[in-house]
């Protein structure tokens, strides 16, 4: 059988066909998994890629079952059960019985596609190295010019949506801008100015109100400006239009604010919702091709509350175990299992010390206790004891010195 | 004043001005000094670019008196005191009244330019990662196809050059292919073949016999393929014919067998020798520019037995300091020192356990005791407490693992 896709999704769903009767083939277009909820780290110089990367053909190296392949997807043939699979140096058709689709999300700027040009995103760690290469060089053009209106939108940095993501990235990048780099660069009457913007009159839409307003207070804390009810009007070089009137100057626009199904899922022959997501049976398979399962982010299914399963890691994993078990129970002729997803909880963290937690959605959480609960959780779930000791040194020096040792500029 | 290159002899001229009462400005082409004896281990997945990597600024955050410019130069007039500089967003002149030229060495084909188009270097971190990136991709080509030629030349790799850079390189090349990667690749019949040739007769030239004969045994008794008195002729893609007949279809092509001063030192107003070098006077100082001071690789200079100092760090390193020495001396009224190389030897680094080291140019060692020695020394010469401990980290690891955590290929 193939899988599609080595994010956390189609890795849960390999991990269980390994060492079963079943040979699986997993493709993926890069040769790492990532740990993608620590982009913002490797973003910000506090981490390495390599540290949040592993390997994958390292996960699977005793399984003599799983064959992993580097390569892209860019045709998939339901009906002939075969996928086109293109590298570097060649292109071919790989075959299978069974497929995991496990592709995953790419940004979506609800039809304004003109923005993807001027915005970075966090997704990939590409992304995050060049975002990091950026920011830097930033500093080093201020540092060059006298110029205060340009130095001025060199230090200034919006970050669009109020999810997670948009959290921590606002608060690491405040912390580098003014924690560390400041101390490093010859304009110290300046402060750097972080921008958080969201649509809603509110941040983390999931989170009870208390929550949500204990993250926008410890984000104002910090010194990040949080503007609320306000959505992106124009985007340009070097500047970004809100809906509410106000015109910011800023050469770095960090966009987290809308995620859509992979552009893979037109080729599952299901019409398909506004964000790109493919509605599949109870147990993940697609209505007409019951050797076809949907996991992880291009996924579209309710809860038995009729309300939609969110695009996140948890149930990406969660989908990806029941995925490969139905396959299995197929084979064995045994009955599938209906998906239902257990919801641990949510969590955020803004910075040193900062967080939010809302574990079980029960017991809600904030300030250091969040964070260091944020911390062990991150810590546990990280793939590989090298980048665990690796990403714990990291983070003691960074903590112990508020330095971030990761500050440098490797063009790609 | 003015110092061009933050690589080991600007950087200690740089560390011997901080603090005193002159106004220095560092410039070069990236935010970080690179610890270039460990190139080979960044480009063979043992460790991280950051760790050998220290941002320049981060080195004189508490020297008020040295100003860090991240910009290329690329003009010099002697005569005007002057340098252009160039960066993504501007050019602008910066005058001097010391310069301190340490724009360190370039690869050397000997006049077989046509060269370049086909190898790789290990000079940067940039090559480091670009190289790193190739070998885990040809693993992974070789993996996609049944052609065994073919898979064979994607599993072959050729250094070129027997100095330390080659025999290191080659060394960790072969012990990531065959220790490693085998394990992970689907390929258990292949063993990668790693070949070294140098046109002596004898590797490490400036070594004694015995140890010049006890690194090659060291790399033969790994499985690397040590080929003597043998220069490359010809190269193409894919392809490498030697002068002894020998061709060989190997992807990866190293070269390190050439070195030559950088281009800039063209702009010193002094007749080159063939390699691009600069003769100078015995205080560092051009003749004709007694303000104008060539450390490093760029320099040309006879020992007292008219033999020239070789283009290696421990000499650059002393040159930068008697370079801002000297100029510290002019400022005073007192008289300049003359250089005088203090050598205390040679050593290279074969893989696991294997090494050579002549210790003050009269103790010799080898094996065990010499990679030991070896180890220490990197450590202790490497810039930064963080960097040392993720180090220290990963080597522990990979030598206990036998692993090599960083097989990421993180296209640029």
């Amino acid at each position: 059988m193939l899988i599609i896709g080595a994010g956390f999704a189609g890795l849960v769903a390999a991990r269980r066909l390994a060492g079963k009767a079943v040979d699986v083939i997993l493709v993926d277009r890069h040769n790492y998994h990532t740990f993608t909820p620590l982009l913002y780290q490797v973003a910000t110089c506090a981490l390495d890629p390599s540290e949040i990367a592993y390997p994958i053909r390292g996960i699977f190296k005793n399984a003599g079952n799983v064959f992993t392949l580097l390569a892209e997807v860019v045709d998939i043939r339901l009906e002939e059960r075969r996928v086109a699979l293109k590298t570097s140096a060649l292109e071919r058709w790989e075959t299978f019985d069974y497929l995991v689709f496990a592709a995953g999300s790419r940004p979506w700027y609800f039809g304004r596609e003109d923005f993807s040009r001027h915005v970075f995103n966090l997704r990939s760690l590409e992304d995050a190295v060049d975002l990091r290469n950026h920011i830097l060089t930033q500093f080093e053009i201020a540092a060059m010019q006298a110029d205060s209106v340009e130095t001025r939108s060199c230090l200034t940095i919006v970050v669009v949506g109020g999810g997670p993501t948009g959290l921590e990235t606002a608060g690491a990048v405040f912390e580098l801008y003014n924690h560390v780099l400041r101390q490093e660069f010859p304009l110290y009457d300046l402060n750097a100015r972080v921008v958080l913007v969201e649509a809603m009159d509110h941040l983390l839409d999931p989170y009870p109100a208390k929550l949500q307003q204990a993250a926008a207070d410890q984000l104002r804390s910090l010194g990040v400006e949080v503007r609320l009810g306000a959505r992106v009007d124009q985007v340009g070089d070097g500047v970004v239009a809100l809906t509410d009137g106000a015109r910011i100057e800023a050469r770095t626009i960090i966009w987290s604010a809308g995620v859509q199904a992979s552009s893979l899922a037109q080729f599952l022959d299901t019409p398909q919702r506004a964000d790109g997501r493919v509605p599949v049976e109870v147990n993940l398979a697609l209505k007409n091709y019951p050797n076809v399962f949907v996991v992880g982010d291009s996924v579209y299914l309710e809860d038995p509350q009729g309300c939609p399963y969110p695009m996140m890691i948890p149930p990406a994993m969660q989908q990806g175990d029941i995925a490969a078990r139905n396959i299995l129970a197929m084979l064995d002729g045994r009955p599938q299992m209906a998906f239902k997803y257990k919801d641990r909880g949510l969590m955020a963290t803004i910075g040193r010390s900062r967080a939010v937690a809302w574990l079980y959605n029960s017991l809600p959480l904030q300030g250091p206790l969040a964070w260091l609960v944020w911390l062990v959780f991150h810590l546990l779930t990280l793939l590989g004891f090298r980048n665990r000791l690796n990403v714990v040194v990291n983070w003691a020096w960074n903590y112990l010195t508020y330095d971030r040792g990761v500050r440098i500029i490797l063009s790609r």
